[in-house]
């Protein structure tokens, strides 16, 4: 009998999280004229963090990186107020969520999130052989009292939380997420997702607090500073929580040009704040072009803006297909009710152009729906 | 109660396979002269890699990277003669060997190294509360029939061996290392780590051959491509091996600029004959440069030379310390009687100058040993 899978890898489906755009463009055997659904920094990076990328490509990718991630660390240190062992930095959001869910729960423990919620999550509850348990989405935001009964009930090890919220692009405020964390029992880790904090209206993000001791907060360079690519991302929390990550995390793991070019990216604050605006003008574009067509967008605090096309999920399917035949990439939420939405990325000012190009088009291909 | 890490991750311990170099430079308040020992590709990538990375941090940095490898993934089964299915790109060996024992055992299960072969896979062994069992080399050579015998005697998941060696580089022939697969279990899985295939005499390497059940074979831009800093490896062998990757991997570990180096290397043939040719003339100036000072060189198949200090491993300890002190980072064994050996990786010119300079004084200092 051959090698094969142990049985946790052998029951996780064959799904998985995301079909990439360029798998899109392959089988249509064509490129997107506007690529608006991967909630991706199309605007770009920092010029300082090209020049640091491509200065390590020339000089120094024949060496290993810092395993420490140490320059990396103690520019976020300064920049966030917390202490160097407060933090790790791991192969983006992704790959942190992963080792969360290997560290802090056992094998068939429940783990509590939303239906519909970022995928990737419910990907590695179930890659580890954990018990997923949901809540339903409540006025298109993550129902937060639900989410804090269920990890009562359940007695949750986990529970995630993404706040602004992907795949709607909703929010709480600060005030509305500290009485969740309040809610929701000390015995349970809280993964609060903060990959689009930097576009998020103030008052929104919590002030940090590592003295709870219940509490990993995870951010990434992939959104606002426009390094989706670099594959970066951070955990901060309470050091009793980030301390096991040393333990089996992969040292090797974020390549020496990706802590160059994050690191170079924290720094340009002036870039930042202006990408920042260039998204939030942006939304409003892509609100102006839905309200042109019939859809209504939900209000954003994100990169991105889901449109609501005011009938049930196969219309609004059927309207994404009929984008991308007309060359525009966009992704949606796949439950009810959310999944009436189509989910619109920031793009470059040409992308946008294209989009609102093709969009009365579309709609009068696939008609009113319902 | 608040959250801890599950009865796995506390039970592994605090010890990481390496002590970075940068660490070991902040601690001693000035950078090394002269990085000997990473094995890392010190004389550095292709300038097709370099060209290629710098477009991608200029140009697709913003983008999230392909999650599917398909561009790298059809360039390698050009290069070896595979079917895409029978390929995985990972986050460098480190990250795919932590893969290979999530999927591929169970906890408590027997695994089998060699005491004193690299530590990462025991890390990643012990991190997943797997059985690490041990055979010893033999005259500096992994024991392949004492390792055949443990798997056998300890219906072992999984079987470990690299070729050429880490840490000493030796080798086997290819001869010797496909009666080694016949003679392991159907059941085990075969891992075998040709890093350093690229700089191993011809004959080392078996032919590829996807059709054995229970073989992976892991190879890496890390070494002779010159691309450590990138985190780029590659597993090879029967698709039902490398399907259930797909499962659980961090399908978006793989950064972009990592992708478009790694191919661009890849293509470049005429960079990689000329610096495997490169790292021979570098191995036996390592070789003569420790002969002229007593130290006995073992052949090498790899990026580095292990030096033979003639006596036990306090003695090499200490030369260690002594070069450390004069400005060399090498590494060294750490169990006996590997632990007599010192370990030199290729340099570029000016460090092994440097190394030559310093390590007659060095070895004065410490003496004769025993």
């Amino acid at each position: 009998m051959p090698p094969r899978p142990n049985t946790i890898v052998a029951a996780a489906p064959d799904t998985i999280p995301f079909i990439a755009p360029e798998r899109l463009e392959r089988e249509a055997g064509r490129p997107f004229a506007a690529r608006l659904g991967a909630n991706e920094g199309n605007l770009g990076p920092s010029p300082a963090a090209i020049a640091a990328m491509e200065k390590a490509a020339r000089d120094d990718a024949w060496k290993y990186p810092d395993p420490e991630n140490r320059a990396l660390r103690e520019a976020l240190c300064a920049h966030l107020g917390t202490a160097m062992d407060e933090i790790v930095v791991g192969p983006g959001i992704d790959g942190l969520l992963g080792l969360i869910v290997r560290i802090f729960s056992v094998a068939g423990a429940a783990i509590v999130s939303s239906r519909g919620a970022y995928p990737t999550f419910a990907y590695h509850v179930t890659g580890h052989g954990r018990r997923l348990v949901t809540a339903e989405y409540r006025d298109d935001r993550e129902d937060l009292d639900a989410l804090a009964a269920l990890c009562r009930e359940e007695t949750a090890r986990i529970v995630y939380v993404s706040n602004p919220d992907n795949p709607m692009g909703t929010w709480w405020d600060a005030q509305d997420v500290t009485r969740f964390f309040d809610a929701v029992p000390d015995s349970t880790l809280i993964v609060l997702d903060e990959a689009y904090g930097e576009t998020a209206p103030e008052g929104t993000l919590p002030a940090i607090d590592t003295a709870r001791p219940n509490l990993l907060r995870l951010r990434t360079f992939s959104k606002a500073h426009g390094l989706a690519g670099l594959r970066c991302g951070y955990a901060l929390g309470h050091r009793a929580l980030t301390a096991p990550f040393d333990k089996v995390r992969d040292h090797f793991g974020v390549s020496l040009l990706s802590q160059a070019g994050a690191l170079a990216a924290l720094g340009d604050r002036a870039y930042l704040a202006q990408t920042v605006q260039r998204i939030a003008e942006a939304r409003e574009r892509i609100a102006a072009i839905g309200r042109a067509n019939g859809l209504t967008p939900l209000p954003s605090a994100t990169n991105f803006v889901a449109l609501d096309c005011g009938s049930e999920g196969a219309h609004a399917m059927a309207l994404l297909d009929a984008l991308a035949a007309r060359g525009v990439f966009l992704r949606k939420p796949m439950v009810a009710p959310l999944d009436r939405c189509i989910r619109v990325s920031v793009g470059r000012p040409g992308e946008l152009d294209h989009f609102e190009g093709v969009l009365a088009e579309a709609c009068a291909a696939v008609g009113e729906g319902r």
